[in-house]
């Protein structure tokens, strides 16, 4: 899927990266700024948990959102491809002022939503302007390209990394996340080495990407954003390379964004939280 | 990469997938078709000859479209990225009325051209009208997830098959090709099964799926075009597949589809020749 149109004159909706584990009780930066672009207190939230093995999750983040101020906040537990179809479910996130999806296992995600109408709708309403946040495996299922499975190492491997189509809201980025904690610059670059065109965001726990409608990235959280540009890759051996053996890449761009850091899709142009506060 | 914005009120060319091993000369349907579509031999042509190992590859081709009537015909062997930024080939490729990508190993694709100026003008020229075909590695290549390598066998299996981003000129269709010659049914399910949106194609050797602008596909050639349609899928259990143990695939629909045949990618139609020819 790639996204799907935005109508002439309108923006999509901002898309909001997790890297897991953020901060939901005393500060709860990330998912109140979140929470600000659908609307603050007036904001219909609704909670896609798919991902999660454990069935209070929905509900936990109920709580989280509703501490936070958001009014209306309804969890829709998708767990088979025939809830994706369900009428009074679909009416509901129609209604959407934004949509938040929980961590767990992408592959959940993916074999539970994927072209079912859940998932024409969730890329609709991003597209018709509805702000989408993903957490941890929420935010590896967002874009087109999904990180589905991988090993850990800062070394790129043969084969070190399982790709499978996500929902598609953007195709600008690969995404990582608990990327710091999980030791997985290997397995991003190993992403990004197949085909040097996007862009690989690795994201620290309690850390986020706001990327709006313009794609202007802008980095929020207590971690650190890992960007790897491989824009000017003079070469890779992916073609050639072997199981588990580390693979040669030439010339790959690396920023470490802190928050208030900013990062043009576009451009590609990454600047500090002190020069854009600056601008 | 997702397809280029196609500009309003105008169409975006052709795409052929040719499954490998094409006929050549006796009766070269295929690629006669394909020459017709790019204006007969008045058309530029334009080979992309970077899968292939071998070096001669673009010159075999250049005789091949000859012989078929094409006066103007010019092989392109872009062989690292920093060819994929040559002005004068550039220029070259910006005049195509048709370009044709060899077989050989699609990964030598995506490494080479993926992000390049090169790539971006092919994704440009199909958006305008430009027909695009591709064989073997080259049809892989064309659409937004390609597979890059897997395994043989008609069962899908955990971890049985790498994706990886291609050009991105279509997201409707995955691709596999060579597709009864070496066994492919299972690799080609289990890239469905992460992700149940888009439509597997199958192509066996001397055959072709032609897309038209508006998602009609279809067959030309000697052999079979195997449609994996898992659009009613009920379940899959990718999501906890093992490595290389069998994953669970409920309500897959299948088509074998041969010469004259079509399928709507759109309606997800199938239609057999006698009933096409009748319509």
């Amino acid at each position: 899927m790639s996204p799907a149109q935005v109508p002439d004159g309108s923006d999509r909706g901002a898309i909001i990266l997790i890297g897991g584990a953020e901060e939901k009780v005393h500060d709860a930066e990330i998912l109140r700024r979140f929470v600000k672009l659908c609307g603050s207190d007036r904001a219909r939230m609704v909670i896609v948990p798919t991902a999660s093995e454990t069935r209070d999750k929905g509900q936990r983040y109920e709580s989280v959102f509703k501490s936070v101020g958001v009014r209306s906040v309804r969890s829709l537990p998708f767990e088979t491809r025939s809830d994706c179809e369900r009428d009074d479910w679909l009416g509901i996130l129609r209604e959407a002022d934004g949509v938040f999806l929980t961590g767990g296992n992408q592959l959940r995600l993916s074999t539970t939503l994927g072209g079912t109408s859940a998932a024409k709708m969730l890329r609709r309403l991003n597209a018709d302007g509805v702000p989408m946040a993903g957490t941890s495996a929420g935010a590896a299922f967002l874009p087109e390209h999904m990180i589905a499975l991988g090993e850990e190492g800062s070394t790129p491997r043969g084969d070190m990394v399982t790709l499978a189509p996500g929902l598609g809201l953007t195709n600008r980025v690969i995404v990582d996340q608990h990327f710091r904690q999980r030791d997985r610059l290997g397995r991003l670059l190993t992403a990004l080495a197949y085909n040097p065109f996007a862009i690989g965001v690795g994201l620290d726990e309690d850390t986020a990407a706001f990327i709006s409608p313009d794609n202007q990235l802008e980095v929020v959280g207590s971690g650190a954003l890992t960007i790897v540009d491989p824009s000017a890759v003079e070469h890779s051996s992916m073609d050639s390379a072997r199981k588990s053996y580390p693979v040669c890449l030439i010339g790959v761009r690396l920023h470490i964004l802190v928050d208030g850091a900013t990062f043009n899709l576009e451009t590609r142009e990454a600047v500090s939280a002190t020069a854009a506060s600056r601008r």
